[in-house]
């Protein structure tokens, strides 16, 4: 990777703007646009419109790219539609965004821009796990009349969240069960010392923990789950819509859930800045610029 | 000790009224006085008034027993001097009392009440490092906009508090030093694997660090210290009264001091309540009750 | 699966033993075959030959089931060719063996017997690491003149055993570095907070260790790398044949080389044993047996 | 502390060798006398007597100093009482010894020698405990036939070994209980995360442990005990003499029981030579040199 590179930072939230803090920080010459009613903007050159900020030689658009159909620039008055965004992007420019929406892609491809989706990347998906445990942590240390030590938690699955919280969640002394379908992930779950438990023959045991955190992207509990619950226990739910929980009927029989969604950008937007530029870097790196 | 005892819980906050809901689920003989505008009021006899709150086999007053010039009772309408309070108890009885005043214990001793002060008691104090711990931990997490994993991290005293929280913070990836002035201390810090500083050399590495965390009872952030702060550092400070950090000169310099008192009943009211319960049981094992 | 079933244990070593003895505490009929010389000889019916010892619910064969050309059967004084074996078989009889080989495979096959695999499921693969990390940790003690404790060592590979050896390690007071090639790997040793290397990129560092243990399955220590070892530098090497580093170099050069095979059979014949019971009950369950 | 002193290292063992190495490493003089049949013997100036041994800033005695009736000597060929040893050491003089006998302590008062015991020291006893928990664990490593990760482990004494010990083994998956007296300790092991049992309550729980790990300095495991173990399970006793079983008893009932004493210098010389070094630097410190 180059020494010295131009970015354009387009659009997005905290995140960005941290992120353009953190390529000039490493001597990039970078500038922004989008972002300019961000609270503590960078001190950083802001591009006069939309031409001038993608004049460069590696463009960074938000996670996600689009909002509704235009590009995701909540901090910012000015609006663009993907299609201009593409047609004012140069054939053979190298462009990292993410959650790249399948139009967007094909418009880019055509136009002959290398668009890469940073947030397809898995060591980005590893990094972002670690501001995504904290904030479930922190979360469960502000509902919970108890402390994680010694509180009997549940992990419902074992990717790439669940191995991030169950080491954490073990370390602050919670007495700690998870939950897995694969005999493969059980038996990590057994050789780090965990409570093992398959996921379709959980019901009946639900009633013993005082915090459950679902991290499967699957209806993992539903009414007759809920029911099972004790009445102080408190659900955090990891899983992207539609979510984990029947929240309807959680709501109608008391029990107290928290849909987490963004955690990473809510509780730790310097670090998930950093861990889309070291993302960024490893693309750069991979393309030999 | 006995199976079934006869407790009065006499005033206090909730950390009370988890008392008595535990000390019942045990099977004990529980009523209340001077608990009755609490919320979530447990389910449990109130005595009419303070003569017959005091009929038990043990009393059990707050934590601190004392409130100004009377019994610690902010969720109660009425009010009892300490006075009162002794004149209504009997020759030989047995209370359990938190932070007992010197007054206290004088007349309680004189009237020949075997007054025990549980605050006093290691084991409470070990067991309400968990709960402080747990409660700075969280407030890290809500005030910085890192995680924990990577951030460089000072804690300041390494008494019940360090050790408490030094293992936690380092299970959650922070980058770990510990000052301490006891060789002794340092020399568990370093077979612990975390960086040993001595308070007196930290000075001039204080700007290292994004987060500092005091639990020493010292003034050991003055404005010379506060000078070399990093810019972004958070402080939390644990110290009891008068605290560890010049705040006065901490607010002009613009540093952010959290000074956190009190945690345990805050965060954690349960876990806080059932550490004094152990105490208490404890206590009555030891008189062969 | 069934609560009572008949197993014929047959050859192998003391895991075999082990492995026969924990299926009748489990409550099932077991008789063993080609054991005959094991040392501490579970208390159970020996079968009289060969045709005996197959007849049963689930036959279980050693792990390697074949030695030279015939059944592996270190611990008997007879012999048994696996034409022999085939021969015996039932159609349609559950066996259970370790490492098939390509030949008995297909000539199961052709017979109707249903034979499985223990060695190739995942979830035995996990419960190995742990033995085999405990095993290198063992020797890592033994050898060197100083604590893990503060001992700077690196692990090379973050496969099952990487990363069952780097807690351990790290929780023993190393100052742990992980080499790794992919970046989600390196973005997974990183939020674990451990020091992430790039493989590719270790030549020059590789002077500052104490312990090097490697678990890449690639000849990952040449003489060039060799050369930059710290003379009192241990290397211990799982890789499998033909192992990670140029021995022959390495006795020339002085280095400390400990090729450390079979750990777990060695170090915890009865983990392992139990290890394989638990996968042997995985493949009945999914057999519906 | 002086940038450059002169230091004579007298008698001892291999420990007494790497501490001297360590010295010449940090830059200063260093001489020794009385180890000369040790193997890896430091490449450093030999002094030809004792008179010209002691001529130092700082002499350095073995751990422990006396040996039968003279000064410890096992890797000379030499002999030397330790009153020569007052004799020919200066007024004034600073010497560093271990477990110093009062006798001698009184004859170097009397003559004016500024004698330190460094093994008094609590930073010492700290640092010792490492090599001390590691070497308890490679033992357990060589003798069990399980792994520690899930092996049922009880830790008698929560003194320093015992709070050394116990993170260790916990974080190598063992399910960890520990023994203790004070409630205090009680209340550290369970904010710990591990299983508190009273010292005195142990009896009938003894069975069900796989291996026991003495650190009490007292006679914890006598007949009555002994008899409740179960028959697989190893005990290894840390305690210093008279020990902490009734050897005995346990050698006719077949429990297999290990005393492991001085585990550090066996274990682990190079790190104990340089806990002492640090001890020293300590005093030297301490005294303003």
């Amino acid at each position: 990777m180059k020494k010295r590179m131009v970015f354009g930072v387009v659009g997005g939230d905290i995140r960005q703007g941290k992120l353009a803090e953190l390529l000039a920080g490493d001597g990039h010459k970078v500038h922004m646009f989008g972002l300019e009613k961000l609270q503590d903007l960078p001190n950083l050159p802001q591009a006069e419109n939309l031409k001038e900020a993608l004049k460069a030689d590696c463009v960074i658009l938000p996670l996600p790219v689009r909002e509704d159909n235009g590009l995701n620039m909540p901090f910012s008055t000015q609006q663009c539609s993907l299609d201009e965004l593409v047609k004012t992007l140069q054939p053979g420019q190298i462009v990292c965004a993410g959650m790249v929406p399948p139009y967007l892609a094909l418009a880019a491809g055509e136009k002959g821009v290398k668009l890469y989706d940073y947030f397809a990347r898995e060591e980005l998906a590893v990094a972002t796990a670690v501001p995504t445990a904290e904030g479930a942590i922190q979360l469960a240390m502000e509902e919970l009349p108890v402390t994680i030590s010694g509180a009997r938690v549940l992990i419902i699955g074992y990717g790439r969240l669940g191995r991030t919280l169950a080491p954490r969640l073990a370390a602050l002394g919670a007495d700690l069960s998870v939950a897995a379908r694969k005999y493969s992930d059980l038996a990590w779950i057994e050789a780090s010392g965990w409570k093992p438990e398959h996921t379709e023959k959980l019901d009946e045991k639900l009633g013993r923990f005082d915090l459950i955190i679902n991290t499967a992207p699957a209806r993992v509990l539903n009414e007759k789950q809920l029911l099972e619950l004790n009445k102080d226990c408190l659900c955090i739910d990891l899983a992207s819509r539609p979510g984990g929980v029947d929240f309807e009927t959680a709501a109608q029989l008391g029990v107290k859930v928290i849909w987490a969604l963004s955690l990473p950008g809510k509780v730790a937007p310097v670090t998930a800045g950093k861990a889309i530029r070291d993302t960024i870097y490893n693309i750069l790196q991979e393309l030999g610029v």
